[in-house]
């Protein structure tokens, strides 16, 4: 049994559980994971006789080549993928009584269609089943993707350092750093990163802009790498150019004192909750607890953002295999703001860094350029 | 008035066409497109007396800065995005009774919700309107946009041409072409651009790869620009490595005739579907009608694929102001591709090429490396 059989195995044990006939996938990184499909622009009928494809002309070829062995349904131009979607339930032997649907992906209009023309299915909405209780956990593979993602970043980042001078802007070090990720054999960025120069870290989403490095102070570099299978690592770091202010470095060590307590605690059974409120605790103790206003951290893995969730009232427990970001900030509107960001592996007995080369001690971040 | 209030007068157009009390817009990108806003994470409600943000903390900044005088709910760390959703319903005064939804993106999974907790509320489902009804015509500072999109992709092209040498793979051809369309100005590709050697071109949508440049006669580029503010080119060459074969020569100007034929048939008031049969059947009389899979074109914009689209069974009319795509091709698998594509304004009178800048006469594709 290849990998992906092995997953679509625990879905067919949630088929199972929820006393299901079929689940049908729509969601295209699901349907990737679960087949080893790259392309897009298609769904999956799951059954315990038989996985069904549902794709198009452009991926005939690709599928025979990524999917051999998979049932395939290939609509020609004329026919959209909602019908071939509903041709496909129609067919399936034995009938369908009872399909499970991702409600959190699925559109109100595509449900509509499929109840409208196929009165005889209950579609039953199953919300994040496969993200939630198969894609949170990690498989080996996953995790060697995962190290390699950290890595190439880790990499990206020596690299950016490497080059850096006062007049490049927070654009220009984004494209060189992602150019020189893709050289080291990543595919790109794992999601547009954040290079952020002064008060602009205060932004947790700023977008790269025309600012100078110079030497005001904060560099912000919020950045990622995207295996070429699709991996996808997310880490931070606050570095410091110019003359380091002692209002910078205290609020530096508060962050990172709460990053380190965080990680510390992780461990299989406890709950993301409970990591979350012990960063939010030190910055709160510290007097800035109004100015962490987003969640600890979020799975990584083929898509950016994945289970589990740390923030306040997300009581998942974390479990062995379990691949997380620890991502305290500090923002101060007007200022600037600082993040520390780690990747880390859930362990049989604890954590596991992944992304350890990269120092984050305060003095370690100060640039000389 | 600017530019966003102008769109969401359309909008209100709509409402009161349907009869609503309110629109909740939740594509991410329509909410850009009606007020400016670049981050994402956020819905918009849309009513006559006033137009409401529903963002997070990240994003308190950069709203003011990006959408000053938009009335704006952030929700905090423990609150989630459906829950502000619900909120921000409870709260509009007057009272909402009629609330249009996004049925073409709205998950099942957030109608249950607001119809589970918002019972004196109708939610109506409008798929695609502002996609439809607004978008799909663009106005004047878009169609400068998307010259500008255009000429950025242009450029590349010319960048990589000069840079080719046969040792080139794809995937550094198209890191190298990213990295070119950037330094000239623009965010980045579009969308993950494809270059596919020799048969790889049969893949309509092929990821680049280890293949070498080398001289197996094709080299299929299908690439585009997104300006800084979002706007997204799309373009394919077809160039000739090494020494071109009479059957490529052939293929291709067969696929010439039916993006020139389609082309000159563009003006509004025609059916998209018409265009798209005069390219198809230029390619059937020649004997390839099997080989053509996919629609002529499509719409761009702010998304690569917009409203209209060139299809069997796409009756929407032409209008001035559209900007489309026409791409036919011949796939012919284990030989190749050939795919011939410009980006193409629908003026008052007729159609104006965007893409005339880059030649596409056979002799010219041919490549001396």
């Amino acid at each position: 049994m290849n990998r992906h059989e092995t997953r679509r195995g625990k879905l067919l044990r949630i088929i199972q559980r929820e006393k299901l006939d079929a689940f049908l996938v729509t969601s295209e990184v699901n349907v990737s994971y679960l087949t080893g499909f790259s392309g897009d622009s298609s769904c999956l009928l799951v059954r315990p006789e038989s996985t069904l494809i549902v794709s198009d002309f452009r991926y005939t070829t690709q599928l025979e080549e990524e999917c051999p062995g998979l049932d395939t349904l290939i609509r020609t131009t004329d026919v959209k993928l909602p019908e071939a979607v509903v041709e496909s339930l129609k067919r399936a032997k034995p009938r369908l009584r009872r399909v499970g649907i991702e409600s959190h992906v699925m559109s109100v209009e595509l449900q509509n269609r499929l109840s409208g023309e196929l009165e005889d299915i209950e579609f039953v909405p199953v919300s994040s089943a496969i993200e939630n209780e198969i894609r949170a956990v990690k498989d080996a593979g996953e995790i060697d993707e995962l190290r390699t993602a950290v890595h190439l970043a880790e990499r990206g980042l020596e690299y950016l350092k490497a080059i850096l001078t006062p007049d490049l802007t927070e654009r220009d070090a984004s494209f060189e750093l992602e150019h020189a990720l893709r050289r080291l054999g990543a595919d790109g960025f794992s999601f547009p990163a954040i290079i952020a120069v002064g008060d602009r870290a205060a932004l947790p989403h700023y977008r790269p802009g025309l600012l100078r490095i110079g030497d005001a102070g904060i560099l912000l570099v919020d950045w990622g790498a995207k295996t070429a299978s699709g991996y996808r690592s997310d880490l931070t770091r606050t570095l410091v150019t110019g003359k380091a202010s002692s209002k910078l470095e205290k609020v530096y060590n508060i962050v990172l004192e709460a990053q380190e307590a965080a990680i510390a605690a992780i461990r299989p059974g406890i709950k993301c909750e409970d990591v979350d409120r012990i960063a939010r605790d030190v910055i709160a103790e510290a007097g800035y607890g109004k100015r962490f206003g987003h969640g600890l951290g979020h799975g990584i893995g083929l898509d950016i953002h994945e289970q589990p969730r740390f923030a306040p009232k997300s009581p998942m427990e974390l479990k062995a295999g379990m691949v997380v970001t620890v991502e305290p900030g500090i923002y101060l509107p007007g200022w600037g703001g600082v993040r520390i960001e780690d990747d880390v592996l859930v362990t049989r007995t604890g954590a596991e860094v992944l992304s350890q080369s990269l120092p984050k001690r305060f003095d370690d971040m100060i640039l000389s350029l």
